[in-house]
């Protein structure tokens, strides 16, 4: 598996996922507004990656900044943070990964401003390695849920371009996998962007995957026809009551997957729960450029001058219509997520349990 | 309304729907042979319009065969007939079309294989001028069930350009404000021919409708949110029990529509019934190239080299989920459209009586 996003010596590699499917390109970045500017422009995107790309523009950054001693540092930092944590609303997980390298740089403020960037280094590797970490966990928990022989939908990607590497929903599809298990994947094409055509379809050939390719509206048929046994996605910000935003075309996949009596699961590391977001109503919803909808790929116009179009580009999925949030503490009902940010909670008790084989 | 397929004078001018929106291109045909490949290309699209456009094609095909007289010239048409209603399987307007001709061809093939020729013609023109009244009927049915300012969701391009003119959906849609009443429609861009954002946003920016181009991953979204009323579509076959074929993502927006408690409408002439079809499952539904989902419009490819792709054109509505079918003959419960074909039926004893205002 590819790597998605790198810290090398000081840059932070990473593809650029708007050249895939059709080009495999590497790009180093040394300048966090450069960064900034590929999170815009969808060259990274996954709530995951965006994290570790996050944490990456704010090392960078203190590469730049000048300063006299490490209090300092901290503080010429702020801007640059913010700047950062604002690249885009939805995924919680930029903020997180920001609020986190801050954290970091004032634990070693008194020792010096090379210290703080040592530092920031140190854990966007760190990061990086925990990031692939937690999807292993995660993947481990959700091919418990996966029965042998399944065909599973999939929606955007939720895979190793996703994240620092191995994916999330995917991580679960390749752990079912490792686990001896054959599973079959249907990947809406998600338009706008079509993150599934160009990134999952591509992802999932590498690795040798059953995939075929629908476009959004060919999922319900499907259903109905009795072709898909399990919906699995990510996510990009979870709120305290289990609510999911998601990509687009999400929350029409889970409507989809109780209208067929179908198990709907998302799987997200717990840096995507935003405890402080009540429930979904409280998560900030990214509207993008129209031109994402009246062109594809910005190659071709597909509709007629001067028609509008909306482009919210995730939508929320309530509590209600998810089987279960799998984290990298094990898989629970959505309510029960909150649970885990609890001092002494204790996760076996309300995880839960798949069916016996 | 500019016209979808017009007979002038021995030849069959079509506007060419692959060009637009980005430009209006007509075509006129003198080959019986074109018009097929025509219908198959997507030149002209719709199940009323293909309807007519079968027609047209028979019509040529009488003037190309050589024949001594009009019984024989009846029996020379055959092969062509039968390979004009196999153009496209899944409409049942061209089958019907096509036998409606040859019945016009039968029932004066004593007068010479001229005056067969000359009934063919009239037959066309006939079957057009119809066409437009079946819809203008249908649309002032079906705006009695649209109340003052609804957003409407539509799917695919059930307009004037899927007809002879008028539309079915969209006929609705321009009679209701017709009739006085504001109407805002949402339009799905339907993957993977995009007839939504190229043909109806198109079609509506020219009749001056308030329209707002989305992807078919939208309207869950937009449901939820309470910025959708109702949806309406056209059909492409209705079962004897009222279950409808319709572009593919059809039965996904009356999934959403049942879950959101809105009203699905589907708006088609009673050629589209067919009540040999005893339910859904015996309508064929038509499986295209997946190049048409892994290349958007021939023009960019968005899928990785080597994915499989599924592309069923069509898919079915159970009639659970259909409010009501909007016929020339008034709007009926689904399972109520077949007691039309029965002798002596009076429409009026089982019309849905629209609400009181």
């Amino acid at each position: 598996m590819v790597p998605t996003v790198e810290w090398r010596d000081g840059s932070l590699r990473m593809i650029d996922q708007t050249r895939l499917p059709l080009e495999l390109v590497y790009r180093d970045y040394t300048d966090y507004r450069d960064v900034i500017r590929a999170i815009r422009t969808l060259v990274v995107r996954g709530a995951p990656a965006i994290g570790v790309a996050g944490a990456g523009a704010v090392a960078l950054a203190a590469r730049a900044v000048r300063a006299e001693d490490g209090v300092s540092l901290v503080e010429a930092l702020r801007p640059a943070c913010r700047e950062i944590a604002a690249a885009r609303p939805t995924a919680v997980n930029l903020s997180w990964a920001v609020r986190r390298m801050q954290a970091v740089a004032e634990s070693v403020a008194g020792e010096g401003a090379e210290a703080v960037r040592e530092a920031l280094s140190a854990e966007v590797e760190a990061m990086i390695r925990e990031d692939v970490e937690t999807n292993r966990a995660m993947g481990r928990f959700g091919a418990e849920l996966i029965p042998d022989g399944v065909s599973v939908l999939t929606h955007c990607n939720a895979g190793s371009l996703a994240t620092a590497g191995y994916g999330t929903a995917l991580g679960v599809i390749y752990a079912a996998r490792e686990a001896g298990k054959r599973v079959r994947v249907f990947a809406d094409e998600t338009r706008p962007v079509l993150q599934g055509a160009r990134l999952t379809a591509w992802e999932l050939l590498q690795e040798g995957i059953d995939v075929t390719l629908i476009t959004d509206s060919m999922a319900g048929h499907l259903m109905r026809r009795g072709e898909i046994q399990a919906v699995i996605v990510g996510a990009d910000r979870i709120a305290a009551n289990g609510d999911v935003a998601n990509k687009i075309g999400t929350y029409t996949a889970a409507v989809l997957a109780r209208a067929h009596d179908l198990p709907f699961y998302v799987a997200a590391p717990l840096s995507t729960v935003d405890p402080a977001a009540p429930d979904g109503d409280a998560i900030p919803i990214e509207e993008r450029d129209p031109s994402e909808v009246t062109d594809v790929l910005g190659k071709v116009r597909i509709a007629p001058p001067g028609v509008r179009a909306a482009n919210p580009a995730f939508d929320v999925t309530p509590a209600s219509l998810v089987t279960a949030v799998v984290t990298e503490k094990g898989a629970f009902r959505p309510a029960d997520v909150r649970r885990l940010f609890e001092a002494g909670a204790d996760p076996d008790s309300f995880r839960i349990r798949p069916p016996a084989p």
